[in-house]
Parts: structure tokens; C-alpha cells; sequence
């Protein structure tokens, strides 16, 4: 294996044995339609879509574009309303797929379904997250940590693996975008820098292990010239389930709607550039230490 | 619960879901001796002592000073040829225990034996770690990505909550030192600001969360005002088995020796102050950025 030095430290090039090689050569393997390139209006994918800010991100991606496609994963669609109730206002324009972060062949099947329909894929927002589970997600207890680090940064990264030659194949096309983007949702008290009181030990390391697996995988792509970027997102205090059981005490003001913080993430998605990629912003454009 | 807001986010105080208040109610259910609380010359712990880095802290802490104690530990204490030998040599001043990082009753059942030996500890060096397993961490597969985080990041902080009532305790007593020390062994390739490279997925996802456990660890110690400071050491690359796969083509002099690794980072700990708590030190004492 080739290495390379810098810093007095070795780092394995491009053959790394955690690299994305093995991806590529699964790409390879495939066949894929030109004709689907260029979906017009391109085809989105919000992964963790049944409520909060995903399902938002679903409605206003169908409702502020004309064209396009979305394409809304959750665990049981059966019972997710609010995508129901889109799907009856958009038709043809939202696909609803069935998707469990923590079983990859879940995933996997998405990813078919949508090499399948579409052939490429131009924007992936992993918004699903665990914070809190009562009686489950305990302090400072072995299960919590490693069932957080399962969803919060494991997941995002098997959905990019899976996603990742739908996405090259999609880069821009389609949209008014140069390129493919993965959206990652993490959140502030991810950041170490920032860390300065302490507490919610496993959301917090879970969203930090995401930044950190989110710049590497950035890293790679921008690597390897793959038309696609990575960026992290934190959307400020949402009211949602997620942070239901916290939002006591925040000041009036302070606690964003779904509406106004999606809509402030959809705007640093739409004009993100290829210089963004591996970056972390918060809903008003301001980057985050790490 | 009450909650602070800091630049808009609301926080958990003290009483946080995920915090360290329910080890307190343990520790004030045991009894202490305050006659064990001044050692002399202090209690030390390495954990994952058999072999590499965690070996070589053991012996130059039994080396290097005339007296104090130091509890190493490991899987399987029978067959740790190294850990036998200094045994034969410093007899009464080094204690060998098993313990298994993956298993939380082996840490519980060290702490007790520490407890009821010494009644407190002064250092805790956590320098066991996972980079590449032959057949078993793959590229950017889920079962890697957990392990690596359940044995670098979750195994450490395991053992801090096990350790923290013997550390609070210990402070910097019978040591030159004024606090207790919680040294974590990192890598500078969980820096995400650092990561220039990408590769290496489950390694540094989870150096990189172990570095936000512990941050957030110390700022509780902080807040708590215990006599107790967390620090992150990434000790170059050094000639040891977890490195061995990938030293080719490390030039000259840049591929570290046990022995001058461990000495400049001893010496690190030996200095540490209160003001150090949080921090993330290199061997040459340079901080590295999150």
C-alpha cells in the first residue's frame, strides 16, 4: 500500500483500506441509463421524512419548485401522515420508500428502487436523528452511546455509500445546482470547540462522529472529482418531537419553527458550492467550529 | 428540568438526562477511607497495558519513580509475557487485573479491587485502541464503524464513569502532580479540521467522538470543581503492532520509539495543570486543533 507522508504522520493513499475503493468497484459493475441523467428538476431524496424537519423539507422541496422529484424514505410508511398527505397533493412528483437507517439492506433496496425509476439521484438530506428515548437512550450508559452512534453517524454514512454512484451519476443535471449534494443534519452541541457545558454524551459524540465521517467522505469525493459536496447543517432549537422534551425556558423567539428553519437550510443547499464541501453551517450561513 | 440558553440553544443544567449526576448519587452510597486517600507516590492505572504504548507507560512509571503503584490492566493477564516481566521485577508496586474495555463488569470489578486495595487513584491512562483487524474492520462497513467506536470511544469513558469516584478522591495526592490526571490516548487523525486525507472511516470517527467524550467529561469535572482534569494525547506514529500495517514508506526517523513516545508524553502528564483540562496535546506538547 502506497503511503504518504506529511507531517511526520502516514496516511494511506487512496487504497486505504477504509477508503471508498470498494465502492467504486461496485459502480463499475453497473449499468446505467444516459437518458436518465437528466431528470428534469432533479430528483431529491429526504431520508428520515415521516415528521419534523425532515417531512418539511419534503413538503417545501414540492412546493417552492415546479419540477422535480422527491423521493421520502421512513421507517413505516404506512403510517406517516404527513408524507400521505402529500403524496394526495403531489401526485406523481413524491415517491414514499420504506428505509431503516439502522438495516442497511434497507438501503440497499432504496438505492435500486431509485437507480430503477430514476437512474440518478441530484440532492440526499439525511434528516433522521435520535436524541432522547425515555427509558432507553440513558445517561452515560454503554447502549445509549453505541444506539446513538448507530443512527446519528452510521446511518447517514451507509445511505452515502449506497447513494453514492446514483449521486455521481446526478451531480448538477437537472437542477440549478454544478453539483450533487448530501446534506447532512447535525447539530451544534456536535461541535467540540464549542462545547461548553457538558451533557447529552451520546447525541453529542453521535453528531460529532457524523462531522467527522461527513469531511472524510467530503474529502474523498473531492478527491476523487466526483461532481458531488458535502455539507453539515445545524438548524438551530426546532420545535419538533426531537426537541419537545428540552424546549422549556427557551426564550420566545428562539425556538424556530420547522417552516422558517428549513426553508434557511433549503437556501444554503440551493447555493452551495464546490468550495463548501466538507463544511458545517448553522441555518443562517455561519460556519461552525469544529 | 431547568435549562441555561447560550446563544440562543437551551441546554440541560446539571440535572442533565445524560449527565454524570446519577454517578454522584452512587458515590455518596460508599464509604471511604480517608487514611488510603495519600499514597505515597500515587496510584496508577493504565488499562490496556499488555502490549505497545499502554506497556510501555507501565514501565516507565515504575521506572522513573521510586515509589507509588501502579494497577495495569488487560484481557488476558495470563498470557501479557511483558506485564509478567516488569511483575517479576517491581513485585509489590505493580498490580496486573483483567479487564475487557467491551465488558462494563470487568471495569466495575477492577474498580472495586482499586477501591478496596488503595481507595483512590490518581492517574488513569486509557491506551488501548483498535485501528485495523485483518477480515474484521472493513472499508466503511457498519459492523466496523461500531466496533472501533464501542473499543476506542465508549470503552474509555466506561471506564472514567467507573474510576471518577477513586479519581475524586485521589486528586493529586502523594503525586507531584495537583490533580488527578484522566489521560486518553487519541490520534491526531481524529482532528476533523486536520483531515486533509480522508480514509481510515472507523478509526477516526471514532478518536473523534472519544475527543468530544472526553471534552464534555471535563467540563463536568470543571463545573463539579473535582480535583480531577481530562486530557487527549496523540503520540506520533510509534513502531507498535497497531501501527505496524501501515509504517512502510514512513521515513527515517518520523516512525517513534515506544520509549520516547511514552517519555514525552509522561511528561505531558507529569505537567499538566488545571488549565490543560479539555485539552488535546501531541507528543511534543503542541495542542491539535477538534
Amino acid at each position: 500500500m502506497k503511503l504518504l507522508v506529511v507531517n511526520q504522520r502516514a496516511f494511506p493513499v487512496m487504497a486505504s483500506p477504509l477508503g471508498l475503493r470498494f465502492i467504486a468497484r461496485k459502480a463499475c459493475l453497473r449499468c446505467y441509463s444516459s437518458s436518465a441523467l437528466k431528470w428534469e428538476g432533479g430528483v431529491s431524496m429526504v431520508q428520515g421524512a415521516s415528521r419534523g424537519i425532515g417531512l418539511e423539507f419534503v413538503k417545501q422541496l414540492l412546493e417552492k419548485n415546479e419540477k422535480g422529484h422527491v423521493v421520502a424514505t421512513c421507517r413505516n410508511p404506512d403510517v406517516a401522515s404527513g408524507l400521505l398527505h402529500l403524496k394526495n397533493r403531489f401526485a406523481e412528483r413524491l415517491s414514499i420508500l420504506p428505509l431503516d437507517l439502522t438495516i442497511e439492506s434497507t438501503i440497499e433496496a432504496s438505492a435500486k428502487s431509485i437507480r430503477e425509476r430514476f437512474g440518478s439521484l441530484n440532492l440526499l438530506i439525511n434528516a433522521s436523528g435520535i436524541l432522547s428515548i425515555p427509558d432507553v437512550l440513558q445517561p452515560v450508559e454503554k447502549s445509549s452511546l453505541l444506539l446513538a452512534y448507530e443512527v446519528n453517524a452510521v446511518g447517514p454514512i451507509m445511505e452515502i455509500k449506497h447513494m453514492w454512484p446514483l449521486l455521481k451519476i446526478g451531480g448538477g443535471s437537472g437542477t440549478e445546482r454544478d453539483v450533487a449534494v448530501v446534506a447532512n443534519l447535525s447539530a451544534r452541541v456536535g461541535s467540540i470547540g464549542d462545547n461548553h457545558l457538558g451533557g447529552w454524551h451520546s447525541y453529542r459524540s453521535s453528531k460529532t462522529a457524523l462531522n467527522q465521517l461527513t469531511k472524510t467522505v467530503s474529502v474523498e469525493f473531492a478527491r476523487r472529482k466526483d461532481p458531488i459536496i458535502c455539507i453539515l447543517l445545524h438548524p438551530g432549537t426546532v420545535d419538533t418531537d426531537l426537541s419537545r422534551p428540552f424546549q422549556r425556558n427557551v426564550p420566545e423567539g428562539k425556538l424556530f419553527t420547522k417552516e422558517f428553519s428549513v426553508q434557511k437550510l433549503l437556501g444554503i443547499i440551493n447555493n452551495a458550492k464546490k468550495h463548501d464541501n466538507g463544511k458545517f453551517f448553522a441555518w443562517d450561513g455561519q460556519e461552525i467550529p469544529w
